[in-house]
């Protein structure tokens, strides 16, 4: 490897390791002696590439944000409709919060820096603007109704997720967070669908469990 | 004053004290010196109601429950309909996010449980079960469509609005939350309404930021 490979190997081993103490400990408890340690780096280079424990956090908060919209925008590519693609991405994102440790770990800190009195804001506003975008695209489209505000549903659908995913986390460590988020959509889309748009709410909803599979085999997407 | 209720408006002070400096600083910054200043108790005074700042925290915890609950016993006193009184429950929650103290710290500091690893679990649970109470009735008094699962929406609900007031707390320190409480009911009640139910959505929703005087009126509660 030559020094530059090398050093974005360090970092990206820090900000793994950073990530499972954060998550196991939270922002108070963690120390930077446990991130060495899970990160398998000296002291010395832990320093070298971060300055102190908030760095970290916000590295650890930046490269879950990074994952997070990298998925977002794979599932974009896939040009499917508006509505479909919220629900997917919504999907996504679930599946992270239980499988991938940085994603957990962003999350936890993101809520964190909240109650610390420094509100990240900027991963909510991304996620608000593409959930904006795809609400305007699924009118276009006549999958949702004229008389839905795009800002208005944007802003609801990061909210209400926000809070399932937390509530879950709260009541169940996360266990059941995939059946509540298919839940939200199970209630929300009777409400939201265009008259025109002849799906069962229900079919769009099991998207959530069953993915892309079923409604591909049926050939609606 | 006979001692004891001497003892219990110094409780009631320490209470209210810590809620604003728990409110302020967040449990990880506040100190037991901040709480018997803003109190006006003495240390000793302090101590002997309280052996720990985790002691305190769980009363203001307490405190903003029984707050939350006793407003929500009065709504439901009011003997209105099912989706009618959940409507009004969460428009005083929202109310109080706003003006009182002690709710506000309560549920910072259920935040910071939770990122603590010591989850607040009780106020959920007594929430989700009362929404899924109303549900039931609303079912059964033909306002809530019969397809709809009280549990699945009651826990929505709740984590719904769990998340719509933090991330307004996030966004706009809680200045926008009422807007924010009418929109999830603008966006959930064409959904859920029974076909019987002949009032407006946006009628029904307008209760968050009008409250009961306009429905009363018109003569529909």
């Amino acid at each position: 490897m030559v020094l530059q490979d090398r050093a974005k190997a360090t970092r990206e081993a820090i900000v793994a390791g950073a990530a499972v103490v954060f998550e196991e400990h939270g922002y108070g408890n963690a120390s930077l002696t446990q991130v060495s340690e899970a990160a398998r780096v000296t002291k010395g280079a832990l320093y070298f590439h971060f300055q102190s424990k908030e760095d970290l956090a916000k590295a650890v908060i930046e490269e879950q944000h990074r994952i997070v919209m990298a998925h977002s925008e794979a599932i974009l590519g896939g040009n499917q409709p508006g509505l479909t693609t919220m629900i997917l991405m919504c999907r996504a994102f679930g599946l992270q919060l239980i499988h991938e440790p940085v994603v957990k770990a962003g999350i936890r800190l993101t809520f964190e820096a909240a109650t610390f009195g420094q509100p990240v804001r900027g991963p909510y506003e991304d996620w608000i603007a593409a959930m904006e975008r795809l609400t305007t695209q699924g009118k276009n489209e006549r999958q949702i109704r004229s008389s839905i505000d795009p800002a208005a549903l944007a802003r609801y659908i990061v909210a209400s997720f926000t809070g399932v995913q937390m509530v879950s986390d709260v009541l169940t460590g996360r266990t059941d967070v995939m059946q509540r988020i298919e839940e939200m959509w199970a209630l929300l889309l009777p409400g939201l669908m265009h008259e025109d748009f002849h799906e069962e709410p229900s079919a769009l909803s099991r998207l959530i469990s069953t993915g892309e599979s079923r409604l591909k085999r049926a050939a609606l997407l």
